[in-house]
């Protein structure tokens, strides 16, 4: 019997999602669950429903998928899903997880509740622990970008005479290099990455102003090297209107006197179809360990690999390993 | 308490694991078992004893950690210590893996044995199953090198008029970059990696005719592009005794019309150091999953991340998710 998906939002990550379980051989979409309209919803292959009727479903859903906000989606919708449902989401602010982690893990008794699967946190954070405890002695280094980043989009869309803004977070090349050589620097922001603003004024807008605002705005912009570039709307959505992302975890250390490099590296021309891809496979992790009674809170630090892929375990131990 | 090591074979991964062990801040080195003459190793901090009296020590020791070869040395020792302690092995004769790890699992009853713990066997398996988990539609590559293959450098050695030899496996840049650029070609041996051989001839020898041999032997060096380098022992032991490694694993895969690329790469000036430090980390993990009872033959697909870290889980989630 596949393995019964619900998606609770339907963003672009909720299509990534249902991107990935259509699929996969072992699952089958079953649902997907609104806050908005469900009639508004027009390109979705399965039933489309009110977020409250998700409750008298709870027989017919073996994972729910959660694709809100980590902003206010999530803190709400985790919990109250965690309670009935076996879930996967990718909550992903960094310094609120263990207080969300906790909250969770209080409701899921009877659940197995994956938080935080996507990329960052997710593969990234499962690389950073592995390579840490593989090479003691040794510093580990995150690069973001090329890619999009929508909180920084967001900060420029809000200026004054702003039209249309995206902002790509952009490592810088000698950083990577001095890490891969084994050396163990320690960067300043400005160091590490740079940030590239492709912004669409309004017509009647002062682009020296808009520049002179974002190349100073404190946080998002003021501790990096900053470029703005005006264009028209025409190039705006002809080039910037997809989700490219990526980036790596280096990890340099010594063995004696040897020096070792380790890294893992992400070029995602879709970010939310990628997240997506990883919530999936860790929604068949949820499913196996609900069955296995392995209930509450978990990370990607708890899952064995085995429990993530479509194949058997003694078939990858004789074709992966 | 910490966590008590033994050690059964004291060659270059040996030696690699008692630096990882006495590195670790959780480990104890109790004691090296050696099959030949225990007073022959003198660059060893604890004691060295025969191999005939660890079936006494079963108490004294947590994780035994097999550090002998796979073509003779694991296929007996493997059941034997299993059968008497938890152990880490890596083994890596990957076509025999289910077999050997079958018998192993007939004799852990009351242990946890995790086989196959190097990095190729080991890390690079993670990754290829982590990775076509993840992106289901794509194709997965490893490319191994720039490193010495001990099987190849043996080779040449049994040619006659060779005194010393050195080979180098070492992945071709090109393809490497159709894959990273998210093509899925498919390779011959010759297109993916090519072979480069450091040789110091006898003085009587034949240069010409130790060249011949080298390029045209099957298997090893006739299907790949092969450069023959003769050199003096002087620059031999000067720049070609030490063992650096390394390699990648490359997948390539779409989810709807993107292209998603995931690569994990290590560069490795001590191949052994490193295979050493990833057998302790497992080490660990073994001693974890023996007190949890998860008993029996175990690989790095069964092994949750957060066994392998010297933190707490609620470290890893708080610092490094």
């Amino acid at each position: 019997m596949k393995i019964r998906i619900g998606i609770v939002g339907y963003g672009n990550v909720g299509r990534g999602v249902a991107l990935a379980v259509q699929a996969a051989a072992d699952m089958e979409l079953v649902v997907v669950f609104t806050r908005r309209d469900p009639g508004g919803i027009k390109d979705c292959s399965v039933p489309v429903l009110s977020i409250d009727s998700a409750e008298s479903m709870t027989g017919d859903i073996d994972v729910m998928i959660l694709c809100g906000g980590s902003a206010t989606d999530l803190p709400e919708q985790g919990p109250y899903f965690a309670s009935l449902f076996n879930i996967v989401d990718s909550y992903d602010t960094h310094a609120k997880i263990p207080d969300y982690m906790a909250k969770i893990d209080t409701v899921a008794k009877k659940t197995t509740a994956i938080i935080s699967s996507g990329w960052d946190p997710g593969l990234f954070s499962m690389i950073r622990v592995l390579s840490e405890s593989v090479l003691r002695d040794g510093a580990t280094y995150t690069f973001w970008g090329r890619g999009v980043s929508q909180g920084h989009s967001d900060a420029i869309r809000h200026i004054d005479g702003v039209q249309h803004a995206v902002q790509y977070t952009i490592p810088i090349d000698s950083a990577i290099e001095s890490v891969r050589n084994g050396a163990r620097p320690v960067f300043t922001a400005r160091q590490k990455m740079k940030r590239e603003c492709f912004v669409v004024a309004k017509p009647d807008a002062v682009k020296s102003k808009i520049e002179e605002t974002i190349k100073t705005m404190p946080h998002y912009f003021a501790d990096y090297d900053t470029t703005v570039n005006f264009i028209d709307i025409d190039e705006f959505n002809k080039n910037h209107s997809d989700m490219p992302h990526g980036g790596m975890v280096l990890r340099s250390g010594n063995t004696g006197d040897n020096t070792q490099v380790m890294e893992f590296s992400l070029k995602l021309e879709s970010n939310p179809e990628f997240t997506g891809s990883i919530m999936t496979a860790y929604a068949r992790a949820a499913h196996r360990m609900s069955k296995d009674g392995l209930y509450g809170a978990k990370t990607v630090f708890d899952v064995p690999l085995s429990y993530l892929s479509e194949k058997d375990r003694e078939i990858l131990i004789k074709e992966l390993l």
